[in-house]
């Protein structure tokens, strides 16, 4: 299939938006979408950005039915390791259904792969939900390995008023 | 007990490599540890930082017997959240073993939070092995939850010659 795939700018955030509440529907968690096409504008695209993306995109004559071009993305942020140094970290990960199995997903993270080797990154972090085995097995199949399921390691979160109640030492 | 938290510079590298050390021993993992003193010189203090530090130091008087005064620290980094926007990840919390249970590593949390507060962050995300149940227990006290265990988030990584052939799409 005839796709590519580049860096997003400005003009993103609307699809960007649009498919993170996607992914989110995929992942039944809609409801917990707070970020706005505003947001993204604003945290990635101005000085100092909070995150950068990456977007695929089909022609014209491959538009889908409600008319979109841009089919799938991937944010991913500069992180680091204690243990290994520079790191890249994948927030998201996402291709239009329709899209899926011609190898979309596999140029965006190579894409990330790419940016994080070219900054001296030696690790590319992610997460994954457990139940998501089509995602799970795709990882799988790259090399990627279960730090959770292999080291232990569990994901954990402070946030709302525990957040503001552990800032207030 | 007397002990102060502030921003880390140049000069602490040594002893957050060090201490680094310490806690990749805690974690039996000692052997994954290939950062030195000059990657966290060279990746957290010269233009666009790939982490930023914070340490505890205790006065002359508390020193240890090896003469240390730096007796924990934290590194973090700005991080995004496609579902709520800024957010702040910590990659490292330790306090020195026997300045544990002194509140040290709770200040040293809160000054993540609120850095992150302070940067329009609404999340501070960070890992904990499971079977580190000193810390999991003290990460819940401060009303962190666990997304490994409530939500099924596992976390991936991929590295070393998969993240190479990764990029050769």
């Amino acid at each position: 299939m005839d796709f590519s795939i580049r860096a997003a700018n400005l003009d993103d955030c609307k699809d960007i938006a649009r498919m993170i509440m996607e992914l989110a529907e995929y992942e039944k968690v809609s409801d917990h979408v707070k970020v706005t096409q505003k947001d993204l504008e604003q945290d990635g695209f101005s000085k100092n950005p909070f995150f950068h993306g990456i977007i695929a995109e089909v022609p014209e004559q491959h538009k889908t039915k409600e008319g979109h071009t841009k089919i799938g993305y991937a944010l991913y942020f500069y992180s680091y390791s204690s243990w290994s140094g520079r790191a890249i970290y994948m927030e998201d990960l996402y291709v239009m259904p329709e899209f899926r199995g011609k190898g979309v997903g596999k140029a965006l993270m190579s894409k990330v792969a790419q940016l994080g080797l070219a900054a001296g990154s030696h690790q590319l972090n992610f997460t994954v939900l457990d139940w998501n085995k089509p995602s799970v097995d795709f990882y799988l199949s790259q090399g990627c390995f279960d730090i959770t399921t292999t080291m232990g390691y569990h994901c954990m979160r402070c946030e709302g008023e525990a957040l503001k109640h552990l800032a207030q030492l």
